[in-house]
């Protein structure tokens, strides 16, 4: 028989913050905000408060917790997203359709679950505790969709308005160039202790040669100066399928930048549409414009390689994982403080390394193996972590993902270099 | 200078009315319920209270009541529905993505227009009295789309939610027969006084050859003996584009019959999903359903010209016109009662005819020209009015019309028959 | 047993004729002419000559010629077009990738099919005869079809090719004017001895009221003047459907009409890519752009009533059915004669009359019920024929159909008035 | 001035070879085989014809030779394949509606191009001699693409016809082992002299870990266990984006294989349809089949490092890049040789690698900038080189790259384990 010991005392507490953390997220949105879903890749805010629970329900409390009673056992059809392992489910594109179960039930449905949780974290069990940890961290990504999925349903509506209003942090001008970074072996992946999602892991060396990359984020100030060269329309600057995509843009701009006469506005969370900031980091771009601007930059953008190993180099202090010490300084990018490299929390970096397993990376069986290996295909891999990030969440080996066409997540771009 | 009349009085009170019963049929729903587009066809029920606003505030308040402060300029993008004559408007399909304005926004709204309306139907003017009523009449079609657009969010949702729990009409078993109707030289058209459509006017003679009329709306359980009988496979049955269309169904039966094991079931708003009723009209079929059933019965449908004809033969006292004396008996199809030829308020009769103007027909100018005029190709004629429509506004010669593949409205089939 | 009629001699005569025709009309193509299908509309020429050689083999030999062999089995997945009846078949818009059976095989198809006509025909057996001439009349059709086909494919292609180079008919400017018809009731359909298709029968009577009907079709002249007022963007001229239709057009003019700097030019069969000749009949529209200029020049068009009552006034010395003297001035509409009213011969003349069934109109059972009664749903109706139409397949009463976004045929504008 | 130099000869010697190499594949087509595109990917044979004289006639003549005509400055329009940077140029998927110029047409434009060629080779210019050896390298892969191409023509059609009757290579049934490779420090990518592609070059160090390579490709009698195993339903073998494209599979095997009562059969260029043959390698996969395939067998695709160090290692003697003694002995694929490892010149093997550029990667400026750096996402690099492959363009370093879906190619899987 097992007692409770303090690290599963920890886990019940750090349970309690996230979950709280996601309702306080969705404080700011009327009732209507909560259901829409405008285009595919954008889930409403309610079907993340279900989605959440239901990876407890279905993965902790069902296997786990004898005589759980499902909350019902129609919505694993609403809240299963992807697995194929569990059964079928409602189409991805659907989701925006489905009036019920209305919010109320969902929180209802949380507070049964949280109920149980909490009964189960009380039986001390060792093998609960990693799986919770696992659907924290879990949670806390579906807490940066709720994020990018509220800017998209705010920021395409043309009345604009804002999240809720929160003062800008200071921005401060500071100029950009390359810190060289020695080429050599050097050792990519998680080691040590704490979380990590298991494509972190197959810790291995690689061959890097000398570069240098950028001392901080391209701004929107630098990134217009590339759409006043003409960087849209100049071809040689992008990949043949970045030129398709890019014809299809009804705005050659970044996601959320609106043109009024002769000025660009931006949309952003804390001030609806205003006056571009031209000193904040650039953001909300796809990987093919990230890939442009580098070149018509004369640079390029690091391998996730070179950014692991350069993020190490310029922020030595940086913990190797995520913490519980959540930041109190959440800022969705109005505008971002400029104090540091901004390495971490500001932006999501397109890297130029596709989305691949380490060596020796093994596939985790069942469900929980669909969780990042299926993924494998057709994807570039994000470095950092953005404003919308739990800070306990982000980490330098953490390996982000998404189709180069993607950018209503908070995108940015790092320059590097050969040097 | 004008004076109130009494004629003005009544149409106060009609407007009262009216706008009123737009609001108690949102009453049953829940606050998400409000927002959703799950097919282009299917508006926001917000959309709707919006839109009809919208309409008195552009095309009454504007141009008739001096001084008149628009509520918010910004609504005009989002509550035009097509009127190019009346600026640029929201692509249809992205109404279900507008979360703001709010609900709450919307009433404010309206109680806004409402007020405006009021001063001005005060005001006595003659030429106000004809725009209002036709605004009236306008929010009435929005009033059935509501409801059928309501029940398509609800009876699309897997947890097959019920509007608001009525008892049903108690349907009766009635055998069907062909009455005969006399060929000759009859009159098309609305003719004296009364609210009518621009596209019922120009009464003008037309010739019919003797024919039989069905003395009831087809039943499920007829419809279900046409699918038992291979009815959706038998392509002999069907005009090709039918075929086609037919193809395309998930599954081959009405819209909202959903299959259990080996039964059907229905979703009605009264009842959610629940047993198939034999008794009642068969609902929900596009035209090529309709059309094909006609012939596997040995019959076919109607022209509009003979089911106006043979309309006025059945039901001789039927007014000429709807007035505003609601029907209190509003049943959404559950089951209907079967005490007269179901020639009113139980289906939209879909018709062998295609939507064309009558002879002389003339196209209004201006944005009114927009409201019939522009849709005269590709569409076939409905008739009769079903148990959504608000009981004044139904009438022998109106023509509704629809693409002959829509089937959210509440479509039925009577069979006609050469003699 | 029976013996060969005259009548039977006089089909065999006529059917040599007939498929001699298709030959000739493909004699100046280039072999690649004859494989390509650059919309779905638009067959390969080489397909026309496999469906009617196989009409032919499935619906006359198979049936009537004992010992009969097939030419090749797998044939009849290539060349059945549409019938359900006779089993599975290519997709339509798969045609244009099947490079085999060649042009050679094909060609010997029609040999082998055409001895076998040869015996069968002989035999003299009456039931014959009248499948032989509905299979001539449909490779009629077909060949009306090879030559719009073939204009297309040349058409568009940017070398603009010619056909063959006839000398045009020489034009003279002609002035328009609306000749009266008086109103009254008058019989529509078909009457008499005579090739017909089943839809032209059950000739019935109809009331029309009085009006005008135009001279003569309307010129390229005209039509560039609406152009040049503005006419495909003024929205209140046209149907909803027509204004999305016509958003989608990359030029806003007919087809084949080119924007060379200032002045347009029109591809045309016999000329190539040539200055627009304004006093010919404009030609390849949509049903769209005729009623838009019917409304813009303050007319509108004729329903299919009007014109084929009109028809019989203008030229009453018409014969009321087609018959086998085949016309020798096959001019392809670089230009056509002005000597008449051109009713017949010049173009296809949009109606405002969807293609319905006339009353008591039987569907025909088998394959030959599907040929002309599956398509009456969606199409409006075409009168008159045009240049490209076998002068022996031209009658009064003859209703064509298509879609109203259709204008690779030979379709064109007479313009009809109330008086 | 210069004068002719023994490299020179030797180029217009290869310039003759190649390029008759190129009619020489075509000769065994029909007419009609040379003008269609049954999808996007497959381009008319008549189309690579014209495309590689363009490409001599449009970066060699044009540049090089003083008063060289072109044979007709419209063809740059047709024949331009995705050169942003040389002008306008027709849709790709327009190709095959372009029945001009024809075949005739295009057999004298390269007899124009290569007899200008043959006088500018004769100038004995040194920079023209890398140029023209690119362009046959050009011309080479697009003898591969038409083989390809005929191979999709003729197999998608259901007369299935043979391109030519060869004998088919013997094969033998052979083991299949995993090959140990030392993990280590190895060098990739081209070195010397000899033609490559910029993407190969960027010699570079990688770190790899010991491995095992498989002896021989996959079979198609070990693919059919795959399928007899439910290959194609057991999602945990899948990328999620594989899953979504074997839905949209018709059959659920490799393109070419056809179902024919109980038994598979197998469409190939020297056989037709005919019987599978269990012992040749499966070929005419997408990278979704052959990573399942890999992870079904408990093995992985070989990333592209390991490959070209394993190639290395069991072909020693293969020259480190291609010279022009071509191969006689090309077998589209019927059947082939297994007396060695399968590395070159059977199938294009997949691998694990997304196809990027190698460290310090120069994007070469102007047109040829375009040939491979603007295709460097969404696309997975495959090594080897197969049947239709010509023998001189094959070498161990050479980076083909196709995105994960396409198999049109004749691609196969070859296993690698970790050790």
């Amino acid at each position: 028989m097992t007692t409770p010991t303090t690290a599963i005392t920890a886990i019940a507490q750090q349970y309690t913050r996230v979950r709280q953390q996601s309702i306080r997220l969705c404080e700011p949105l009327e009732a209507e905000d909560y259901t829409v879903q405008p285009v595919d890749d954008v889930s409403p805010p309610k079907w993340h408060l279900g989605h959440s629970t239901w990876f407890f329900e279905n993965f902790l409390l069902v296997p786990n917790l004898p005589d759980y009673q499902l909350f019902d056992e129609r919505l694993n059809w609403f809240f299963n997203s992807y697995y194929e392992s569990q059964g079928p489910r409602i189409l991805r594109s659907n989701r925006g359709n489905m009036t019920r179960p209305t919010l109320a039930a969902i929180l209802d449905y949380r507070k049964h679950v949280d109920r149980a949780m909490e009964q189960l974290l009380d039986r001390g069990e060792a093998t609960v505790e990693d799986l919770t940890e696992l659907g924290l961290h879990h949670e806390q990504q579906h807490q940066e969709l709720l994020l990018c999925d509220i800017k998209y349903i705010l920021g395409s509506n043309p009345l604009y308005p804002t999240y809720r209003n929160e003062p800008d942090r200071p921005t401060v001008r500071q100029p950009h160039r390359f810190i060289p970074v020695a080429g050599g072996q050097y050792s990519i992946g998680h080691e040590g202790a704490g979380f990590r999602w298991d494509n972190e892991l197959s810790r291995h060396d690689v061959l890097l040669q000398q570069f240098g990359i950028g001392s901080r984020l391209v701004t929107n100030g630098e990134y217009l100066e590339f759409m006043e060269d003409g960087g849209y329309r100049r071809f040689e600057l992008w990949q043949m399928d970045g030129i398709a995509w890019a014809r299809t843009l009804p705005v050659k701009a970044p996601l959320y930048w609106y043109r009024e006469g002769d000025a660009w506005k931006q949309y952003t969370l804390n001030r609806g549409l205003a006056d571009l900031d031209p000193d904040i980091p650039v953001t909300h771009l796809s990987w093919y414009e990230a890939d442009a601007y580098a070149r018509w930059a004369g640079a390029r953008l690091a391998t996730e390689f070179e950014w692991e190993v350069a993020c190490r180099q310029l922020q030595p202090d940086v913990p190797r994982h995520g913490n519980w010490v959540e930041r109190e300084d959440f800022h969705p990018l109005a505008a971002t403080s400029l104090d540091d490299h901004q390495l971490m929390g500001h932006c999501w970096e397109w890297t130029n390394s596709a989305y691949l397993p380490y060596p020796r990376y093994p596939r985790p069986e069942g469900a929980l193996g669909e969780y990042n290996g299926k993924f494998m295909i057709n994807q570039m891999v994000l470095r950092g972590g953005s404003c919308a990030t739990p800070g306990s969440h982000i980490r330098p080996t953490y390996r982000n993902f998404f189709q180069p066409e993607k950018r209503w997540q908070f995108t940015g771009i790092r320059l590097a270099k050969d040097l």
